[in-house]
């Protein structure tokens, strides 16, 4: 089956990072891709990558990078499937500011969806939003997701009351 | 018929800026709906706006503000519908930085998709991808458009050569 | 008896930084209550939480958070009592500028008294400060306290000089 | 009759900022007293001031300053009345930082109640809610104002709908 | 005669910036081509001018962009010619820190040499040292250009004294 | 004999840091004096150190501290003895950006000489310049510092070069 | 008469930010020279200035530069004479930081007395308090100066009471 | 055989970082010469060595320094050779921003062609590209340098995907 979902990182060193994003499309069940490609390295291929992407069926695309990242805002030049940016804190970052300005202050024409630094799981669950805008079945697992959230949330407080 | 875009801000004040977004969302022929609603001023109805707007049909939400920015994270915290976040650098921010943090540093399990400071027309461009996910004529639409910036650069560059 | 002070966190994360407001309010002898609940994850709760609180017989809410924090602002939004907001270190912060920002630069109308990043203790001093606006006894223990601080900083200069 | 809150700022070219203060104090009825003394130039005054009005009756300080704002934090040194804290951008301020910084980063044990970068009006408004702690007509006259924000909001959108 | 130094913006909005580069290779009679093209709207233009500038005679690419400055990144992406860096304070830039950090920031591999903020007339100087490397001409020619200013501060320095 | 150069801290904590002003002035044979009293805790013993030290003999000050840095600058306003502030980056200090701002952006009338984040080494080897203006025999002490310095910087590079 | 204090700028055109210090000098009667010369543009003139300072009669030297400011660090390299340096925030400076920075973090060893951004005023009151470390008449002068601004502060203080 | 290559920092503690820069060169067979001199400490000896590189057939200066890095800056001002600068996070900086801020913002007249922070492998790759602007052989290696990158990069890829 196709991949619904293209997760992409700059360098495979980012993948510790990113791997929260792909663990949670495998929690909703969502088919997906990997790669770890270079917008300065391998230019050519992350040219081919972001043309052929809608071919290939992709419907998002989750791109980290960190440094002067511009790999999400490369491959959004090239296809018109929304780009989610997930900045990360590599070594010689700056604090991580250099990889959130190159990847949120895209020009006009050409957004990037920018997460948190480090926010790969954010990232995937926004690109399962993007998938739920028509698919109810999704939207409702979604629904689900963010219940389990909350009272998880409410059983820590019961704890804490109970200390 | 029923909106599929819903545009907010924190202020009307606001509205010079999140215009541009109006103005494209015009220009793709998208129905959209308008409001300016505070999170702080206004938290029911902030509230109540996000609860409903899946039922109203909303499949994307562009929501704006500057300062301590609560209002695009709010509103993602009371649905799961795809929440765009457009920072505002407004006459107290501290050069934009409050704005941009307050969005787009989003605890895990609520992402908000962020643009760069004032970018309300990359959130309307934004928020087209995400409903031509499922929409091929919207795609053309996207395509189209950036053909046409494509040539304007062209044009622009000639222009420039000529001198 | 009622807590006239209530304590709340964004995460039972932020606990080991909030714990040092609970000590304080405990030295003081102080009737407070203690939760973790999420602006994001448990809106509603929150929205009851703050609603609630005067009629709870609250007299000042210390709220902490870490990145883009809400938590604080959000309370401030549905309840007319002080709002203390205390900027919280998390681990994906960016180097904490999010919490600060996000706390501190809330718009007119909607104020929060934000205290210095991971100041919970001083978030409970300046709590019981306020509390001792109409309490002869408690600012009576609050001028101890800043003796007892200067005794301190006395003796430890003496034993330098001793050296 | 006394002042009950007294705002203090760190040079009367802070006064157009400082002025929202006392407007907002005037709408509410509450007796003020209104200084201009420096932490710098007029140390000794600045000390008899903090250590003298606990005795005068003042129930709140609000003390603004720009660039290396010493005068909040130099006050709470003196009293263990609330203070709080308005930075202020001044001329050759570095963006404002400077003087968030100095008001915010308080060393544990003596809080400045910190608002945003000019934001006089909310000092004032938190001054208020202080007081309303005991004082249940002033709680109420805050609801009311808390009520006709949100109505300027819904009328204001209400126009914007209109458009 | 072919063109020996490369200028390229991103936008022709950045004209007025980079024309100071263009001056001072007129100054310097260096052959040198002009053009405004986007890494983000016009990308394969930006791929075939970068791959094919070495076949063009080009000895050194001065590349000037604001916001998420990808352009410098990516020409350096696709050729081993040295390429200069200028970040452009544009208008909705964060005061210039996205376009200084975009630039400088490269990943390990693919330096970008970047210049001071504006900086474009020190881009050309640093083109015209590059390419003076072999060229003992063009080197006493820089070597003047440095009397000159020395000269210039000497007289300017004087005039002050005669205040 | 009477100390020349004061030292104090805003806390003993900071003493590791400060120890290395100590040792320089050990290293000239110049008397001082150490205390560690805090502008927020002991504002009374601070005035009176300060207002004191011109009696004492004490020719400068150097004063150090971390956070919201206000003791070098309120020894400043109580003396007209020059006051060097060493910002000290301690545990809860956003990196240091507090401290640096709160010593280095005195208003006008009051100058605080600063150095480098936690620079206290450098605040006594300016003091020892300050007072080898009317002292060539410290001048000269000085010089040789100056000397010693360089024979080391060109021992190593010798070592470097034989790598 | 020989000049005492030694005042010198990156550019003449920091005259009028360097011309507050001037003034101040003139004020309190000390004789002063006046140079516009550039640590990059005319390094020898700034060695020679520097080296020869001493036997000039200079007792203390102002150095006021923008940008990547070099200057201040550079004649310190070249004398044991104080230096007091004066971040300015030039037209292409990036909000003053550079300069701030470049001045402020000078390596141990070689301090530079920073004060505010554009505090030339202050560069020189700083420059008076170190000759008045031996000069009483000097001494008495700046306390008369700061008995000055206090009765400014407080007679602008009596004025805003009576509003 | 003479150096076409000068590496030099501006302490022997930072040649940890500056020693990529020194193994690339080794890669590509370059001749380079190593120093390590301080613009403070040194001045003499860095104004030495800058007016001499071009007489001992420098064709290239890679300068590392941290803090308030005047080391490149210098070096330009003295010579007409292109002048690579490393910023380096050294110590007690600042996150890295003082030794960033210091290199990059070089005023108009004298670049630094400025390179990521610690980013010495980058300078002498840029310092490659510069010799090989008149080297086809070398220009040749460069090539098959970034085809071996672009290789690796496939084949962590491939790796990654068989995961």
């Amino acid at each position: 089956m196709e991949a619904r979902v293209s997760v992409i990182m700059g360098s495979v060193s980012d993948y510790p990072i990113m791997e929260e994003a792909i663990k949670f499309l495998e929690e909703m069940d969502i088919q997906y891709e990997c790669n770890a490609l270079s917008a300065h390295r391998t230019p050519e291929l992350v040219m081919d990558y972001a043309t052929q992407a809608k071919h290939r069926g992709v419907k998002v695309i989750i791109a980290g990078a960190g440094g002067a990242a511009h790999l999400p805002g490369i491959i959004a030049a090239y296809t018109s499937i929304p780009v989610i940016g997930v900045p990360i804190k590599s070594s010689n970052s700056i604090d991580g500011w250099d990889s959130v300005l190159s990847i949120l202050q895209m020009p006009s024409g050409i957004p990037v969806a920018t997460v948190a630094l480090n926010g790969a799981r954010n990232a995937a669950i926004l690109a399962t939003q993007i998938m739920a805008t028509d698919n109810e079945t999704l939207y409702e697992k979604l629904t689900a997701f963010k219940n389990a959230m909350k009272h998880k949330v409410i059983e820590a407080n019961n704890k804490l009351q109970a200390k």
